[in-house]
């Protein structure tokens, strides 16, 4: 849609009209009451990359359509994608995935430790970093290949899945190998390179939305994935950048609605990295369980305060019984079961 | 607390340190690894009018104390405040407010039909524009004190507690007589000669959080109606301004659990004003009683595409029954009963 | 605009036609190729309040005429308007006017001293704070109408028109009959009350932006004023609240040339509550001057040490005729005098 | 900075001491009015991994020190760096370059016209996109490899040194043969693996700040870097991405002087991706050189209207050397001349 300002000549809009043609694109015009707009029907990526904004005569170029296809939910005809991973359920509404884990994998025995204890409590999948993205080049970045060995040590052990961040596309066939859901970090939301080595691998992906990423954005970063060829895509947000510092980032549980509206792919919840509080884990996890979200991913530690990294928004490992009580309980009224 | 920069000299630091003094204030310098701090104890708000910042060796004045007073729960030793409505309870943690009703009363018959609805499925009060603050001029502004007859009528029959938005100190007489709950919106909540005037009513005060107010800024214009002598004060969140704009505003449910730490006024949440979307409301609802709120505030229309304002985001009077049902078991889960 | 979902029926298209039809407006229906789109011909604010977003069927209401009417450049057929106060012009981009004064009037020899030293080295007129708005209620609220009679007299013996801030309506008489230039201040600009009774005095205005305005909302802002028969408008980007922390507020200087291209009211700028911060005042002064605005509003202070508000913001007084001339020199490359 | 409560009791306090000085950091502790403070000196960065915020009796932990460390202006002793390229200076506050070329490298015709039109005008180099990070898979992505080599002739022909965005490690070898700056975008300015190895290559980097990326956050990626041994780093701010929707991003000038402050490291603009809109990159370029940048980046095309790829941000060729002359005058009013 291409708005003329309200002294556009006539000349000036056959002329929008003949570009828009010329370009095969049908052009249907509309004079309205002081400005007169002009329809442009097809090929909408096309007329966005015209660049008709910089053209005498035109105020706005206003798209209608949608900026992403693959992973709009008019593509599966509303029929929501369900991602298996080890047997578990995630998406399709009647599971409710509860993935939880350290945030850092230290050594064997932390990670033993917790992953018996979120099993216990009925997790459905494991989580630990075993490369971390920092912010500093000075912090600690996560002992690599190893922790990924250390992962796949207590799957044998736990029969929980692993989830795990990927960091770089060169980790790409050893991450394929050992984990079962590969997550690509906020912070690589839009690194479109990694985006299409992942889409590739054949392995479920946990995109996690960019900062300040919009859904819109959290969508066309789906369809980089997806269009390797790769369905099994999981969204979750966690937590955007605003104006306000009281909590870490701001936890954007709309978006979960919001997303059911518009994509068939399933939505999960980190409330861990979004508060940086433990004492905001709980309510907000009730929170996700309670919009509908299809899971949460959280971080657990028997000692969070000799954590080497995010301690504070750790739960304790003794409280995560009670915490998982909870959020099965809001997840049941929602008709959901813990996958 | 001031920190010096790297360079700063002894004389400069001196400097510093003597002005505290001067001011009343003790002073602590804290030599550091790579620069000094000085501790200033006493008299925040004093230190903080100073303007340090600008005197020569000086990096940052960096605020320890809370900025909020009246408003914080060590003020109250973490005893919540409960606001009384016409016998219903709002805080403390046993019941949950459901607030309901139109987006602006337009007319007799629109708003006891509403009122009857929501009556009949269990809210606890009743919601209804009478002055409505407009982005544009030339938008219906509502009916003025005729609304507000209106609504009193519809409180005699129904019962229901009323609730409605001020929007300048020159209405305040017929509010106080009026209405049970005096709402200050969100474009008000910095206007502090309203929230002053408010203040003295005797009447409680739902107070909606700025549309980019950080939650320490909300609470110090709850400070504003504090300190008149009015403890009657319910914090109300209701979506905030971001980036993204898949939503009308992001609504902010993680203030919901910070504001119960930091605060001991009731807190509920509005995510009808949050979404602008009715398939969006009633997924926040049920994350807001989840998540711990004290309440919610709804918007409800027996046929919202006729209505003069905000139809999108009203809910369809014939749904809610099954929506108020849906938000109680969530509440309930957490402890709280309907008020 | 009325954009339909891919799966829109024809009888859901149809609805809507006569949805429009029915209140007035032109319906021109335009199937395109995934979806159908229907222009809405006629009274765009009708159609906003129409709410057909929650009709089945409709994807999204896209308006596509702009919000603001009186302010618009479209309206003065681009001519600019042009607000003469006390012989200075502000606005027709021949000028720049330099607005200085120190933050709060805290008395007359304070004051007069500043006054003397901005206008000998060329200021267009003088800023003072006599109510000032303050986020905490514990702190210093300026001294109220006195501080209006110190203004006065400063303007008898220098000369300068001065600017101060209204905070309330009830101060609207007492504003009118002493200052030249009354201001609305950033958090008020949405209260549309005092807008109303502003505009009704008969006195120029500055209007500064909301703290998280967007630039359409400010123009609508200025349309309560405009409406009621006050032309002399200037308004005055101040800085927005963002993510970043490193300055007080982000000052947006794109939006001097954004507005220069869609009103045609003067626009001035504020770089010392955007930066907080002296060091950065000068740089953002000369770039405000660049980018083409209309002039700039500064704090300066003798002693900004012992200010009673915002220190570290204030030039020294002592900087200023220097400050002053590499302001000029910027502006007169832009074809501009000192007002 | 640890921040106790109010009701933190000694136990709790000795706690937090014990745990500072076994991890070797000495405590310093504050009793004041309200609440105790404990200063920790030594090691802010393992202070920081600590994750005393989760303990009893902690309010906050407040950092003291800023979070970079090889990009400070401190480090380098207030002496600013200054970057060769071909001859020209980027940094030290006596030269302003001028970068400038089409945004994607379409063929050897348009760049070599390109090229030419902005060499005779003045500008200090060649920018021109060989791979192109979009936000949609469907959209074009740039010649790639093809891209590089036209940029390499067209050098050969101008002598202008050639500035191109790198998007993933594996490119790397290929753009330190051929590009004489490597940018690296604002999507990646958190892509650690990427900005390690752009670090080792040797050759000038343009580091641009992501979309929703703090200063400080900016400087802690040019410790990524620089860490690496390559002191030759140039910023560039670019708009960031705000809740106004007016232009595309909302471009943050005040960063220069702010980041003149604290950072060793040149600081350029980027007003053509931040605005969106040719209309505005004029003046911005203009404040850009009056607040002090050490230069700016633009796009420039023959034919805007035809181009692939942000085609309204880009300037005519025919307006190019006018463009040019205006900058130049304003930064020759800060003292710099074209490098």
């Amino acid at each position: 849609m291409v708005v003329m300002t309200p002294e556009a000549t006539p000349a000036q809009i056959e002329a929008i009209v003949e570009r828009l043609e010329a370009a095969g694109v049908h052009a249907k015009v509309m004079p309205g009451e002081l400005t007169t707009a002009i329809g442009a029907i097809g090929d909408p990526e096309g007329v966005r990359e015209m660049g008709l904004e910089g053209l005498p005569g035109v105020d706005q170029v206003i798209p209608i359509s949608r900026p992403y296809k693959l992973a709009s939910s008019e593509l599966s005809h509303h029929a929501p994608t369900v991602v298996e991973v080890g047997g578990r359920r995630v998406g399709g509404g009647e599971t409710f995935c509860l993935i939880a884990g350290p945030c850092t994998v230290e050594s064997p025995e932390q990670t033993r430790a917790v992953a018996r204890a979120v099993a216990d409590a009925g997790a459905s999948m494991l989580r630990g970093g075993a490369f971390k993205p920092r912010t500093s080049p000075f912090s600690f970045q996560g002992l690599g290949y190893e922790a990924l060995d250390i992962l796949a040590d207590v799957r044998a052990e736990t029969g929980l899945p692993i989830v795990s961040e990927i960091t770089a596309a060169e980790l790409a066939d050893r991450f394929a190998e050992t984990v079962d859901v590969i997550q690509v970090g906020a912070r690589n939301m839009q690194n479109y390179g990694l985006l299409e080595v992942v889409g590739k691998l054949g392995k479920p992906v946990l995109l996690k939305r960019g900062l300040s990423s919009t859904l819109e954005e959290l969508l066309q970063a789906a369809d980089y994935i997806l269009k390797e060829g790769n369905g099994d895509v999981i969204l979750c947000e966690r937590g955007i950048r605003t104006f306000d510092t009281a909590m870490r980032f701001t936890l954007d549980l709309g978006a979960v609605p919001w997303l059911k509206l518009h994509t068939h792919l399933p939505v999960i919840v980190d409330p861990s990295h979004a508060s940086g509080d433990r004492r905001l884990v709980g309510p907000l996890s009730r929170a996700a369980a309670a919009v509908g979200a299809d899971g949460i991913i959280v971080e657990v530690a028997e000692d969070p305060e000799v954590a080497l990294c995010d301690g504070p928004q750790q739960l304790y490992a003794h409280d995560f019984p009670q915490f998982a009580r909870d959020v099965e309980a809001h997840a049941s009224l929602v008709g959901m079961a813990l996958a």
